[in-house]
Order: C-alpha cells, then sequence, then structure tokens
C-alpha cells in the first residue's frame, strides 16, 4: 500500500491536509464525486477537469455486473476504461448489494444476491470483493463490510459488526496476498492500492468504539465511518461521526461514506472527517435541485419562469456563466437531458467549490464563519420559495 | 430582410459561398444541427462552438408549446433565452404539425390540432405561424406551408401545391407588416429576419416547377425544398431535388429541409444545395449508431467490448481524441445519459466535418473524388458488421 497523508493546517478538530495515491494528489478534506458505472452521470470527464474534481467513486456492485471487474481489467482498469487519469476509490459492493439487489442472503462466507439488472444469481465474499477491486485498480478500496440496516437491535448490530471485522481481516488478508495483481502494477513501479477499514457498529456509540478499536489493529492506511445515511435521523449522524472520529488514528485519513447536503459536509470536516463522498449533487440535479449561495432552488418552480439571473449569481461555474433560471427550468420541464446535464455541473461546482472554501478556512483560521454562513442557508430554500 | 449572400467558387453544380445574417456569417453548403426545444439534444452551448456550428434549427412547433414564443420573446428571444448568439433557422411548424400532433384539421385558413404534450387545442394559420416565429426571432423563418404526405395523388399534390402557395403569399405579407417587430430589432440597427419560401408539389417534377415559379416571383431571400423526408423512396428525394434545383434562383441560398445521411448530404451540396438540416446525427446517436470515415458503426454491437480504438480513427473530435470503443458500447448498454451525448457530439463532428470537407473540396476543385468516396461507405457497417 503506497498511500502517503500529510496534514498541512489544523484548525480546532479540522485538518486541512493532501492524500497522495498512485494517480495523483488529493487535497483534503474532499468531496468526491460518484461515478457510478465509470461515468459522473451525465457529466462528461473533461468537464469534471475543468471543475478540479480531484478524485472520483466508482461502484463496485455496478461495475462488476456491467460491464464486468474481468473486462475491466483485460481494458486496464478502470482509470484507463473510462478515460480517468486521476485517482479514483472503489466501494466494497456492501453498500449497494444492501440497498440495491433482491433476495439478499447473508452467511459466514458471504452474501448471495440476485442482480437488480436482470435477476441472474452473485456471490459476494471478502475475498471475491477484493479480487472485483483489485481488477478496477482504483487508488483506494474498501474492505468489504455488512451495512447494519436502520433501526437495528444492539443484539443485530452487535452479529453485524462481528461479521464485519472478521470480513475486514479476511478482506485485508486477500489483498495483501493479491495486491500485485492490480492492472498498472508494472507501469507503477510496483505501487498498489490502499485498503481503508470501515468502522460499522449501528446506531450504538459503544459498538462503534469497539469496531474502530478492533480495527485499528489492521494497521490500514486509512479508515472509514460506514453504515449511515441509512434512513436515521441526521441528528444521529453527526453523533456517530462526532464520538468515532476521535478513536480514528489522527495520522491517517478519515472518511464518511454517503454524506451529505452542503451543510453536513461543511460541518463533518469541522469535525475532522477528511474525506466524504455523496449522489445527492446530481441526483438532485436531475430532479431539478439546484444548490446556491442562497439555498436551495427547485429550478422548476413557476417563479423561475422568465427569470434571466444565472442559477446562483454568486458562482462562477460555467453553467452559471451562461444560462439563466429561465432556461434551465424550461429544459427541466421538457425533460431535455442537457437539463440533468448542466444542474448536474452546477451541483457538484457548488460542492467542490464548498470543500475549497472550507480547505482555505482551515488554513486562513476562517471555519467558524463560514460554518455559520452555511448553516444560516441549511435546508433554506432560495428567495423564501 | 437583411441577408446577403455570395458565392465565392463553384465546381460544376457546386457552389461555396457565405451568407451574411444579422447574427454572424454561415459558410455554405452548411449543415445545420437540430436544436427542436431550445437545445440540440444532449449537447451544451459551448459544446456546439468547440465544434464550430455555424447555425442552428430551431423547432416553432415545440418552442410555441413549451415555453411559448411569448415567453421567450420576453426573454429577448430565442438566441438569448438559449445562450446562443449566433444564427438560428426556425421551420414554420407545418412539418411537426403534420409529423408530431393530433387530430390535424387543414382549412383554407389554417391548420388546427391538439397538441402532442397534453392535447390541447391549437390552431397555426400562416399570420400566426409568422407571429411566432417573429417572436422566437430566428435570423431565418420559413413561409407556412402544408406539407405533403406520401403518397399523395397528383390531385391532392396539386390542391395542397395550391394552399401553400396562397399561404406563403400571406406568410410574407405578414411578415412584412411585422419584421421591426423581432426583438433585436433595435438592438441590431433595425435589421430584419429573412423569409424563406418553400417548394412543396409532391413528387411530381412539373408541379414542383410550377410551385417554384410562382414563389419565385414573391423575390424571398432564399428558397427551400420541402416536403422531402416523408417516406418516399430515395431515389425519388434526389430527383425532385436535381430538377427542382436549377429552377431556383443562383443567386439566392437553396435549402434542402430534413436530409440526410452523410453521403447525402455530400450528394445534394454536389449538386447544388447551400443548406441542410436533419436530426440523423443526435437521434442515432441516442440509439447507438456512430458515423465514421469507414462506414456506420453500431455501437451496442459485442464486438466492440473491448475495442480501445477510438470511435473513428480518422476524426479528431473530443470524442474521439479521449473515449474508447469499448467505454461508449458500454455507456450505451447502460443506458447512461453520458452515452448520447458523446454519440451526439461525435456524429455532429462527423456531419460538420463533412461539409467543410465538401466546402474546401469545392474550392479545390476535389469534388468528385470527395463524393466517391463518400458514396464508398454510403450504408456501409464499418468493419463488415
Amino acid at each position: 500500500m503506497s498511500l502517503t497523508f500529510t496534514v498541512h493546517h489544523t484548525s480546532d478538530r479540522a485538518r486541512r491536509g493532501a492524500i497522495r495515491l498512485p494517480h495523483g494528489a488529493v487535497e483534503t478534506p474532499i468531496f468526491m464525486p460518484v461515478g457510478t458505472a465509470g461515468t459522473v452521470k451525465a457529466v462528461p470527464q473533461n468537464v469534471l477537469e475543468e471543475l478540479r474534481t480531484q478524485i472520483l467513486l466508482g461502484n463496485t456492485y455496478h461495475l462488476y455486473l456491467r460491464p464486468g471487474h474481468q473486462r475491466i481489467r483485460r481494458l486496464g482498469g478502470l482509470h484507463r476504461f473510462m478515460s480517468w487519469p486521476h485517482p479514483v476509490l472503489t466501494d466494497s459492493g456492501g453498500f449497494q448489494v444492501f440497498s440495491l439487489s433482491k433476495l439478499r442472503k447473508v452467511t459466514e462466507d458471504g452474501v448471495q444476491f440476485r442482480s437488480h439488472l436482470d435477476g441472474s444469481a452473485h456471490m459476494f465474499t471478502p475475498e471475491h470483493s477484493m479480487e472485483v477491486q483489485i481488477a478496477l485498480g482504483a487508488d483506494i478500496v474498501m474492505v468489504f463490510d455488512e451495512c447494519t440496516e436502520y433501526p437495528a437491535t444492539r443484539e443485530r448490530a452487535r452479529e453485524s459488526l462481528d461479521l464485519t471485522l472478521r470480513w475486514a481481516h479476511r478482506s485485508r488478508d486477500y489483498f495483501l496476498a493479491h495486491a500485485e495483481e492490480v492492472p498498472w502494477f508494472a507501469e507503477f513501479n510496483g505501487q498498489t492500492q490502499n485498503v481503508f477499514g470501515i468502522v460499522q457498529g449501528g446506531m450504538y456509540p459503544d459498538l462503534r468504539r469497539e469496531c474502530a478499536e478492533r480495527l485499528v489493529e489492521l494497521d490500514l492506511p486509512g479508515y472509514a465511518i460506514g453504515g449511515l445515511s441509512v434512513g436515521e435521523p441526521r441528528e444521529h449522524t453527526r453523533e456517530i461521526i462526532e464520538s468515532t472520529l476521535p478513536l480514528l488514528p489522527a495520522d491517517k485519513p478519515r472518511y464518511v461514506m454517503g454524506v451529505g447536503y452542503p451543510e453536513e459536509i461543511v460541518e463533518y470536516a469541522a469535525m475532522g472527517v477528511d474525506m466524504m463522498d455523496c449522489v445527492i449533487p446530481t441526483r438532485a440535479a436531475r430532479h431539478g435541485l439546484l444548490f446556491t449561495q442562497e439555498g436551495r432552488m427547485n429550478i422548476k418552480n413557476l417563479r423561475y419562469a422568465e427569470d434571466q439571473n444565472p442559477p446562483d449569481p454568486a458562482c462562477g461555474c460555467m453553467v452559471c456563466r451562461r444560462y439563466t433560471r429561465a432556461y434551465l427550468r424550461h429544459l427541466a420541464l421538457a425533460q431535455e437531458p442537457l437539463g440533468g446535464a448542466l444542474n448536474s455541473v452546477h451541483n457538484l461546482a457548488f460542492y467542490l467549490d464548498t470543500m475549497q472554501s472550507v480547505r482555505d478556512a482551515i488554513s486562513l483560521g476562517t471555519l467558524p464563519g463560514l460554518l455559520a454562513r452555511v448553516r444560516a442557508h441549511a435546508g433554506v430554500h432560495a428567495h423564501g420559495a
């Protein structure tokens, strides 16, 4: 494993730093756009570069089903397949099996499931998830975990946690034995991928603590908090992140999976989270929801029908420089593919710019002010809509 | 009307020239991408500019129904609405009423129809079509015509032709009385739009001749051949174009509406056509059909599953510079929006580059060779697929 993580500035619990990965450096705290099936929905790779996207997340479950990890391996790995020469992280597939697949059956060995695409039968084990992720060749890969459902009893959360820990060992062992099989091993002078552990434990802080402590013994290059954004109240999400973060090694990247709204990612970064990913900016965009400095905007609203302002007057992205709210509203109502694409570009720009502001505020010691401003717009609809 | 048309080179029947329009100059022969509802489906305006698109076609029927021509007028016209400061042409709505609307009823006055969107009742008359087109503010507008169906008896074609001629007069009269109402009239120092006539007459060359002769008396700044691509054999299309073109004034742009495949647009340009438009490049793209120097390519074909070549190795477009056939195939099969978008960009690049080659070949006197090469790939599938 060949990651290096350097903290350059701290501000209270927040830290600004950089992760050096085989395919490049990533500034932290970072937001990772989700490129589920080898594409950030509707956004071309050159536009992601123009937005200064530093790292993408790919979904192992989707890529395994289509086009298949062996095919991607033969094509040189995910970076080459999708023409994205910058860092990539893949999840383990555990969350998607949990949320998308059918007829799921969990055993000690792994998870049997049926594809949401064609009903075909498959099995993911920790070893198989790692095999798939090595074939995909992301810079960071995740141990195979069981995402505990919400709500879960304490007993159920403990069982799930114990299974996740055993799977973490198996994932790591398989990875260490096969790390040199990554498609770009020779090309990158013997560098390998980096495996992150995932803390589970449901909504029980003491179980989270136990999971974190036992995972840290594995001495992995980074740690994630999983099992959030599964339907729990946002207050629980924050409490679990807040209580779990101090248990993770301060000299390693700390990643919270699957979050969140703009005010949440700022808040979590202020708590010391280094990495986050979420489908919200692109999924919301496809439904006509835009994030702006003034709050959220449902671009389909009649009030924008003849509004010639840019979506977000405070934004300098390529969409806000060229198009009006009236035009984006028209595209959304007409269900024109350009609408979802432009909305996605703006929302990603908003998220990436937000994280740049967070990094700058950490360096400048102005994070409390930024956090207050962002909180003021939390859940607010622009123009009192 | 403020168009100027200059022929710079001729080569046999073909001619290379330029049309000066209020929003800029257009080199001819030109292919016009179709931006039906104020957007070339899935392709952002800056990409159209990178492809050196010179003029777009907008559909009056669609824009009238949504977002409405009065709204577009209040927003400054179609150019400003869609942030496209370059030339635009709108059709009259006649063809779309013919092909898309429901419960169509044609009278001397005009066409009653029901919207394909919500079934609401509407009526287009020549006067109304011109009113809508003046509100949209395209550089070139078209007289309101009745698109004769195929097949049509001689009697039916004559009736339709006579109606179209009476409507052409009414269209011109309304336009001349209201030309100064175009949204950009003052801003463009009193320039106005340009009305083109449309030759109908079904598949009867003598009716086409009569229609052309009577339309030419109107002394409009340009003439189109309409009523093609309505299901007739391609041989008929060519014959009608070939026999009608010489009847149109040589010092005015000659436009064939709604054509065609790459080999057709080259052939028609060689016959002396100056302007063409067609949905084929973008519609085919959304179905995974790519045009290449080697012929047509169904990118979904299994043979491309692990093909790391660019879609068209002879193409220098932004898609062919970055992505592989394997990746585009994956996007098409996964129905990812990026697939249709990238395929559209390539196909438009192919069409626009083809017309640039035609213009260059006219200047260089090498058009026969280009035509032979293009014909050799007509209907051919790349790689013998």
